[in-house]
């Protein structure tokens, strides 16, 4: 079974939280909630899901994690200015673990540094800025490369879920 | 005076629409706000600040208006996943009319592929977009470069409205 690091403040998309959430644990997989705070309440943009923090950044060794999980909505956006953040996130491209990044999710990695040549989508409004971030980018509800697994939006989960999963160690 | 379009939609940061149309109006400048839809109620993202929009995107016409702003949150980035607000942005461009945009309201300059070698500035987050994007960017609380003014954050809004009222014909 896989660890898997999840970064997420308030304000990230409620659905692209819960729903790859309920995708891991169905297969028996752990995700921590990293945030600047342990025991924090934070909040999605549309209201729907409150979730208790389960790690602060300062204590957060990325090489604990099997695979990161960047929820989106606005949550990224927040992370990427805070550079503990951007350098956890490094850690799983460096050793090549498994990255799941949907919608303003690869906002984190394009501060990382990290996404030159790499086949990706994501949100339509930060697709300009992914190409300028050396990415090759496709309008495709799900793009995999070499375990960086990224999407659009909630209307992709299902295709997320099932990509993210396939990477992770049963 | 001039008259200023200001594209804005929900999720504004309500001080950098307030702020400036305050300065703005002190001098007899008068701001239009517009937003997809005519007489919609928009909220900034702290909940402080409610507007009415007073023009629909289809409706405006950017040569009726002399100068653009953009106020910052995270508005902007939802503006620039539609064609309509992108494209009426690069006339301000292409004219040399003044462009005053605080936070991540450049991130619609980006999407409008206008920043190549201008010099400018805007919220943390969004700089490395804005280098890339091909912009020369200062870490100041305001840059001015041939009428295009901009600013990082609220705290830099006394400088910003400062230089923004500078470029607006009395």
């Amino acid at each position: 079974m896989s660890r898997i690091a999840c970064v997420m403040t308030n304000m990230f998309e409620d659905s692209e939280y819960t729903s790859p959430l309920e995708a891991f644990e169905k297969e028996g997989h752990t995700v921590t909630v990293i945030e600047k705070e342990k025991g924090k309440k934070v909040t999605g943009k549309n209201g729907e899901a409150e979730v208790e923090t389960d790690m602060g950044i300062d204590d957060a060794d990325p090489a604990s994690f099997d695979a990161l999980f960047i929820p989106g909505g606005f949550s990224p956006d927040i992370l990427r200015a805070d550079d503990r953040f951007v350098a956890f996130s490094k850690h799983f491209v460096l050793h090549d673990k498994p990255i799941f990044a949907i919608c303003h999710g690869p906002q984190l990695l394009i501060t990382a540094d990290v996404l030159y040549g790499r086949k990706m989508t994501g949100f339509v409004s930060i697709q300009v800025d992914l190409r300028h971030a050396g990415a090759v980018v496709f309008d495709e509800e799900v793009v995999v490369d070499h375990g960086l697994v990224t999407s659009r939006t909630p209307h992709d989960l299902d295709a997320f879920n099932r990509e993210s999963v396939k990477q992770l160690k049963a």
